[in-house]
């Protein structure tokens, strides 16, 4: 395990605390710890205990923590709470957290705008170094980092950036203008914060600036609010192949008819798909009733085929997700994919026909099941290469929607493949 | 998109480009690039990429570069070099390089000694702000970041933490010692990397220092490699998910029989499953031959079983691996899970008699695939959240053993639940 040399109290180590106990207990710990402590403390709190505590509190106390609060974890903490309540809060905000929370809230749910914070310091360009490093000291704990520095000129326009690290190694006479990059990368406040999020990723960045659409510098975003993006965003692709929506509540605060009603949605989809399978086999009924022994190695051939699928698609979502993968390698996905469902087809084929052969002792049969596996794989990876590229390409989430069409593809051709060539061989 | 305000030219966009040039030209393009830039640009490359240029570039321009790499950029390489290359490139290292090096290649790949980096700054509790200042300015190029600060007495052991935030804050004459925290959150060499990816998410921290077993510092790990991280450990839970070995390895590289060879490992275990399933159809025939249209309805319940497992185990899986969910809510979670699963039975049980009844006019048999497939909701959501709890106590990847085991208690009971269903409403 992870051990500490000392293991110190942190804020997330205490919230953690705090959300392990009864309901009932859980404001009195939390009236036990110290202004600044409380503060720190709540914003690491899950938002469920953080309304019940907006509950349970008298409104003073807890409106200074409110008020001090980092102006992200607020405008999140906001968006959870009750329209009256937020009112409420606000209303008793200072003028300036007022502003910086109704500047956050502005921006649509997902974007830069809403996830980034907007205390960060500024310097000036005619700045000296030691100008700056005394800028620094009094705005320290009024700002998210020190260690990136944002240059805004009198429009508020960003014309560079510096960090700490440059400005400690600069001498003290030297102007920020000399030592800051004039070459920015920032973001737009309606970014995806996905692509915030890759960005930092991609340069190794502590954090990011986000202008508005008249460049001028609102707000920074921040590599440990990064970090948490990522991980909802992993969550949300893994929630939708497995075909689950994703909450952001709490598991056990969710309402079980909420999930159900929730899940049902999905489930409805891919039962369509497998109510049409069912009406294709019985409508072949005069096939089966013949020998009746090919029912039996459908759910093994239309299984297969959804298993195959499923790992194609799995590598060429994760990969579109990643940005490892771009459209324009669709067509060589697609064909590497297939040639691979061709060599999984044989070597699976050529086992099931044996295994075939000796659960039923015909030949002819044992043959058919194992030809159509064949071509049941083929088909299903290139559906699950291909499908993914097709969803990206109009706008769709690939992970939410390529299950259920390749499971179509693969239900419904394989049945068709299967029992057709069972009518042809068989000469039903 | 994300709008840069000027799009700067950095090394990881330079390495992109140069990945995406046809082979032959990779070397040269490379060869454009000042120094500086080349050993920013190489440790950005894919591994592939980096192997061909060591293949194509004479001795001693490459050497100059892996001597200059972070080491572990260079740890990274080496891992994926074959050992020939891997001895003559050490061997060239300095010795100091050479020392760092075959430190970190001697912890396992996964740990937190392998992914850390020895170039850190360590200052001395005696010394004043001024001269830890004085000492950063000097270490800083050789240094992967100053804004965490490490505190080590004469035995080398870890006995504080200072970010450059407080050092800046602090008067020139005050000591480390007055300055420092004391109570520092270190992780083990042999920590998994995933621990202190997820050590470093829940604390907001920019760096983690590594000790040894007697508790000298012997590196850092640094948040934007904890990105990395975390990334590659979504990736490899989405693969196994999916049944996917994930190899690490770019895409187009892999060779594709080997693709086929992982996979159809996967595959057949599952196929074994679906064999099972065949086996117990085929061993019912009698039942099938006297109500042919039984065997349609098939693929409708074991299909819609797995789907509503799946959902419980993609629930509780990405619980497990985020730490949202522990252990001791195993219970709690299947009880849950189970009740779900009934609620979801029911709405889908309704929708499947009534359009069962409506496809083939029996109202038994209808009847008999309504509740078949209630209690195959129960059972495969139950199912779906007991097994990933079982499979982290046995200690086995429960995103990797959870499918083909929720699968098989599925299929096989599901089929055998539904057959012997008909069997006795039928008094067949
Ligand atoms: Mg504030
Ligand atoms: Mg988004
Ligand atoms: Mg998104
Ligand atoms: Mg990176
Ligand atoms: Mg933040
Ligand atoms: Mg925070
Ligand atoms: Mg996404
Ligand atoms: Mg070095
Ligand atoms: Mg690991
Ligand atoms: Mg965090
Ligand atoms: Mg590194
Ligand atoms: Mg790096
Ligand atoms: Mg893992």
């Amino acid at each position: 395990g992870a051990k500490a040399l000392l293991v110190p109290v942190q804020p997330a180590d205490i919230a953690e605390a705090i959300e392990g106990l009864p309901e009932t207990m859980q404001a009195m710990a939390f009236r036990l710890l110290s202004k600044a402590e409380a503060i720190e403390v709540y914003e690491n709190l899950d938002s469920s205990v953080q309304q019940a505590l907006i509950e349970e509190f008298k409104r003073q106390e807890l409106q200074d923590i409110v008020e001090q609060m980092s102006p992200d974890d607020r405008a999140r903490l906001f968006d959870e709470l009750p329209a009256k309540v937020v009112r409420r809060l606000i209303e008793q905000l200072s003028p300036q957290e007022r502003r910086a929370t109704a500047l956050l809230l502005g921006y649509g749910s997902g974007t830069a705008g809403r996830a980034m914070t907007p205390e960060y310091i500024s310097l000036k360009e005619n700045w000296t170094v030691e100008r700056a490093l005394t800028q620094i000291r009094a705005m320290a704990n009024a700002s998210e980092t020190v260690y990136y520095l944002y240059v805004t000129n009198a429009a508020r326009r960003l014309t560079g950036i510096l960090s700490l690290r440059m400005l400690v190694i600069g001498r003290p006479d030297q102007t920020i203008g000399e030592l800051m990059t004039r070459e920015v990368i920032s973001v737009q406040t309606d970014t995806d914060q996905e692509e915030v999020a890759r960005l930092i990723q991609r340069y190794d960045f502590l954090a990011v600036p986000v202008v508005d659409t008249e460049e001028r510098l609102v707000g920074i975003i921040t590599v440990d609010d990064v970090i948490d993006i990522l991980e909802e965003e992993a969550t949300k692709d893994i929630y939708a192949l497995g075909g689950v929506q994703s909450g952001g509540d709490n598991y056990f605060q969710t309402n079980l008819l909420a999930v159900a009603r929730k899940r049902v949605v999905w489930l409805s989809v891919l039962l369509v798909t497998n109510t049409v399978t069912a009406a294709i086999i019985s409508s072949q009924e005069a096939v089966l009733q013949q020998v009746v022994v090919l029912a039996a190695f459908i759910p093994l051939l239309i299984g297969t085929g959804g298993n195959v699928g499923a790992q194609s698609s799995t590598v060429v979502i994760r990969g579109l997700n990643t940005a490892e993968l771009k459209l324009r390698n669709a067509l060589q996905v697609i064909r590497r994919e297939a040639i691979a469902g061709a060599f999984l087809g044989f070597m699976l084929g050529v086992v099931v026909t044996v295994w075939a052969y000796f659960l039923q002792g015909n030949l002819a049969v044992a043959v058919i099941v194992g030809s159509s596996l064949v071509a049941i794989s083929i088909l299903a990876s290139s559906a699950g290469a291909a499908l993914p590229f097709l969803f990206q390409t109009i706008g769709f989430d690939p992970a939410l929607m390529s299950a259920p069409f390749i499971t179509t593809v693969v239900d419904v051709l394989g049945v068709l493949i299967y029992l057709n060539l069972a009518k042809y061989i068989l000469g039903i």
